[in-house]
């Protein structure tokens, strides 16, 4: 019994998913013995640099993931003129690429759920007191992002799920519901803190429940100890279903 | 380029390394980029239930992995005439069991790294107080398992490591080796604390080092954004190496 496969592939923010406290890490521990949660964030990566990754992961093996989650927007988004310029992609480019990204994966797989992330909102100050911790007087004074053009980014990304029929979760609107979200859910302005990596395991989860992929409606691969007779163990696995129920 | 694969087989010790500090989650997250780590971990399971899992398990999808852990032993020293003791094997069929497993891994690629772990020691006392706190009163008053017995298979274990050519790492001595083990590394006698995972972590990646296996050694899958000119971004992707020192 081949066991699916949930593939994240985004920038940074879903790099770092795998690490302490992650929402990656939290996604993999709800599909256990269910299905494999497949990380493919690149830190730094926009749209445009994501393409050229797009048919070497995908498909991925001799089996395409039942969901993936699309998360770019927030290199995109860096400013013209500004430290980060050499990630910026043009808006218009922007959303033509996350085309471009679905409409490959629905040939790779036409039931695969695609769940499109809008870029987390940006806090400048945020952003200012991390170059400043690196770089000391030398920090630039501007930030490199802003939260109004990341808004931008993000209403695109909206935009493109709508207009192709995918699943989305505007991230950017959803954060900002929390009073303090500045600090409280990025930890320099940009990447997410334990309880941002909450929202986002919960808003994915929830897509996913949505989608018809909650973890009851996933089998176990194989039986639950308990479901094994110890004088005949071969008979819990000559059973072609796993119970769900467990 | 095909990212290799890193897999954990084992029983609710590797089933629970994608928990929340997991030894799994921290090797998911060294080998970030370079290497997706699989848990392939069955609570409960003995070595004769995992049996009829090896050959559904190995060889995965088209690839097969770089390396394997294999995990057993701590449901197969449950006593005879105690109340796990449908989980018992007796030891001369644990060795012949892991035999096999090691003789088929070799079989499915001679490359493959393949790494024995022991069962860790056994905390009577804590046993005992995990029965008492889940059935009260009627719990047993003779824990399941000793660590005397899980001693022998820990031995069995090394044993068979040794007779194969094949790495193994001795949990259940190592972890002796610490003051308090019983509490410090254990949660319930048997299970891993946020240490416990911590020494099993470090004794993997130790010998995942020896083994050639060091993060150091294995590329990034893609490369990383500092090496993209954004003028001519295809470039980066145009070499078939990628820059492992990042």
């Amino acid at each position: 019994m081949m066991r699916p496969k949930i593939v994240l592939f985004g920038d940074s923010i879903t790099e770092q998913s795998i690490g302490e406290n992650g929402w990656g890490v939290s996604l993999a521990n709800a599909y256990s013995r269910r299905a494999d949660v497949l990380v493919r964030g690149y830190g730094g990566y926009n749209t445009r640099w994501a393409m050229f990754l797009l048919h070497h992961l995908f498909p991925l093996d001799s089996t395409t993931p039942i969901a993936t989650t699309i998360f770019f927007g927030a290199n995109d988004a860096a400013l013209l003129g500004r430290t980060s310029e050499r990630q910026h992609v043009p808006i218009e480019e922007f959303k033509e690429n996350l085309r471009k990204f679905v409409r490959h994966l629905k040939e790779c797989s036409p039931t695969m759920q695609i769940v499109l992330i809008t870029p987390p909102p940006l806090n400048e100050e945020g952003r200012l007191a991390f170059a400043k911790s690196k770089y000391g007087e030398k920090a630039t004074k501007v930030s490199e992002r802003t939260n109004e053009v990341t808004g931008q980014y993000a209403n695109a990304c909206v935009e493109v799920a709508n207009e192709m029929g995918v699943w989305y979760i505007n991230l950017w609107s959803k954060m900002q519901e929390t009073d303090g979200w500045q600090t409280k859910l990025l930890s320099d302005g940009l990447h997410l803190t334990t309880e941002g990596n909450t929202v986002v395991y919960r808003e994915v989860i929830k897509v996913f429940n949505e989608a018809g992929l909650s973890t009851d409606n996933l089998p176990f691969d194989f039986p639950h100890h308990s479901k094994i007779d110890s004088e005949h163990p071969e008979r819990a696995f000559q059973q072609n279903t796993c119970d769900v129920q467990l």
